[in-house]
């Protein structure tokens, strides 16, 4: 499946899967770890660290619970220029 | 189509629908007037409104932007016990 995103919307992915990244690993856990928590396969995990993925509410929700910090925490990813 | 969801997930959706709504009526928005302004079908926001739809982050991110509000306003909805 191939899917049109601007690179507004790119961007704003990539700058999710950053931060959600640095949370993880400030609480040390592997790529694996926090995908086996939140429920998500490997994979699925991996894309959205990478910026594919436009991950729904729920699954926000989720991976904030799993990293244990507020959803707020985890959506301040702010423009980066 | 049938969507199986917990009854905390049905929670959190209403939550946020419930926190959209107030930021719209605070800007004296009608719910076509923000559908329109964000690109979505009446129907489409409608649902969202309603807690029915696992909206995704770039459409949250279109939301607030529409709503001219930080990304973590709208998310500002806190456990209702």
């Amino acid at each position: 499946v191939t899917i049109h995103r601007t690179s507004e919307e790119n961007d704003i992915l990539k700058r999710f899967g950053q931060r959600l990244k640095a949370l993880r690993k400030a609480r040390a856990l592997s790529q694996e770890e926090l995908a086996e928590k939140a429920g998500f396969s490997r994979s699925y995990y991996t894309e959205i660290e990478r910026g594919k993925r436009n991950v729904s509410i729920l699954n926000i929700v989720k991976l904030a619970e799993c990293l244990e910090v507020p959803l707020q925490t985890l959506l301040d990813f702010s423009e980066s220029d």
